[in-house]
């Protein structure tokens, strides 16, 4: 099959998955439009995914594509938006060829029918450097209702939806053994971003964050934004089945956990529980971050988030 | 001075970039918001530099900076759209450390002053690759009002902005001989976005394109988008002084300049004579673009844009 070049890529791959997007034109102008309705504004987030940085050379393109949308969704869900579209930068070298997008492309089509996104537009340009994704992704909230990281109130408690450090011990295991088990594997490769809670967190949330950089490191940015002290037990951290299991095997692990991130779980302060997820701790008079351990003694991470760029 | 990390980087250099839009909150939440006044929508446009492919590995910060504004911003006039606000994705090797990105954010300052747009948020990541910048630019236009390729009449005019193959010329010559015309090579680093056009663009134009691919690759872009014919007549191509004296010198480079590419001009089909703009050209009935020769004979050129990723 001859190679189709960026014209004939976007025509093939990406072009149908902006089909039902009036403002993208088919991906066959310079720019494409959005319509806010009256009343709304646009919630807007960025986040890139690099070769070896965060990502491994072996990933699948479909994973990739599920998770360069995933780690956006996110974000937008802790801000109490609903997705809408979005714009994305593909930097590929020579051996991300024709194939590699096709697969690339699925992926994205896949996403957008399970979180109801659809593409909007973008550029695709070749590198000489690793394989490098952007998604700049929008959704809609009444205006002024998006919900900050700053807002949480002394007495709110804390809670996570999902469960937390299944990413990050799916790395530590496979830098350790090689070998992942394949329920962590997926944690990590398929995050799920927490669409549905979108519309509670903006009802009802004081403040939220997505839990990327680590429970830990992102609890400390909810406690700077909003001027309190959040206190999270350990004990409360939901784990998965096989993150218990591992944990009870290698206790070592738990900053991993606590500290690790790629989560994409949604942390949040509320006066009462958001559907679906557990209290892990509460909002107090001070300042900072801490996670305290059965005793109540804070714990001091050996590993905390921001470790990649 | 020790390395600042992604948080003192965001602190120091680019949360002042976005201190005069309230919807960026500092730069300090996952998200950011954007409002669209009633009566008008949103125009998206994305493009991405890639070093060693976009630019050269001595271009300065400085210059790439307002390049990656100018590229986009170039799509948003000839769109008929007015600067509004951008989102950036930094991937960035370890040589381009704090001084590299100091400068590069004093670049998109100066470029913000100019164009009066401002930074709404992003993401920087690192990479063992090329430096490679990415922005999503956002500009406003009433509902409905953008202009696009499709529309250009049977009897409009075809006009360009400023003058063409300045920036291919300036390559071409430092591939020849190591030097660049000072006044070739400012209009390759630094492309004038013709923002000041939009407005016109978006009153009369009836069809409008920026010229990256080349003059010849964007007017065929043009010309199938509006199911017209289109034709440039060669001389009538506006050039710079320095362009037109080496073109004298060396008339084989005349393929560089109506196929280069990197003009970051905009080529407009109108009924009227766009202010500040030369006539180039026409619409006639008919399907393709050329451009002829002083006897009227189509240029078939040895080299065309696309060139790039």
């Amino acid at each position: 099959m001859p190679k189709l070049g960026e014209f004939g890529r976007i025509e093939r791959f990406f072009a149908p998955l902006a089909a039902d997007l009036p403002g993208a034109y088919g991906l066959t102008d310079d720019a494409a439009t959005v319509q806010v309705p009256h009343g709304y504004e646009l919630v807007v987030t960025t986040d890139a995914l690099v070769e070896r940085v965060h990502f491994l050379s072996t990933d699948q393109p479909e994973d990739l594509a599920a998770k360069l949308l995933a780690v956006n969704l996110s974000d937008l869900a802790a801000k109490g938006a609903d997705p809408l579209c979005y714009s994305l930068v593909l930097s590929l070298p020579a051996h991300a060829g024709d194939y590699w997008v096709g697969r690339f492309a699925h992926g994205l089509g896949e996403s957008q029918r399970n979180w109801g996104i659809k593409l909007l537009g973008g550029d695709s340009v070749s590198t000489d450097g690793p394989i490098t994704l952007a998604a700049t992704v929008m959704g809609l909230v009444p205006t002024g209702r998006m919900v900050r990281r700053a807002g949480a109130q002394v007495g709110d408690g804390l809670y996570v939806s999902g469960t937390i450090g299944d990413a990050a011990l799916a790395l530590a295991q496979f830098e350790r053994t090689g070998e992942v088990h394949p329920y962590l594997r997926s944690r990590y490769r398929r995050p799920t971003p927490r669409v549905e809670l979108a519309g509670w967190v903006r009802d009802h949330a004081h403040a939220a964050i997505d839990i990327s950089d680590g429970l830990a490191a992102d609890c400390s940015h909810l406690a700077r934004a909003s001027n309190v002290r959040c206190e999270i037990d350990a004990a409360l951290v939901p784990l998965s089945e096989p993150a218990a299991a591992l944990l009870a095997s290698e206790p070592a692990l738990r900053d991993r956990v606590l500290g690790g991130g790629d989560d994409y779980e949604l942390l949040i302060a509320a006066a009462q529980a958001p559907p679906g997820t557990t209290r892990v701790g509460r909002v107090i008079a001070g300042e900072g971050a801490e996670i305290l351990d059965s005793a109540g003694v804070p714990i001091t991470l050996a590993r905390t988030g921001w470790t990649h760029g």
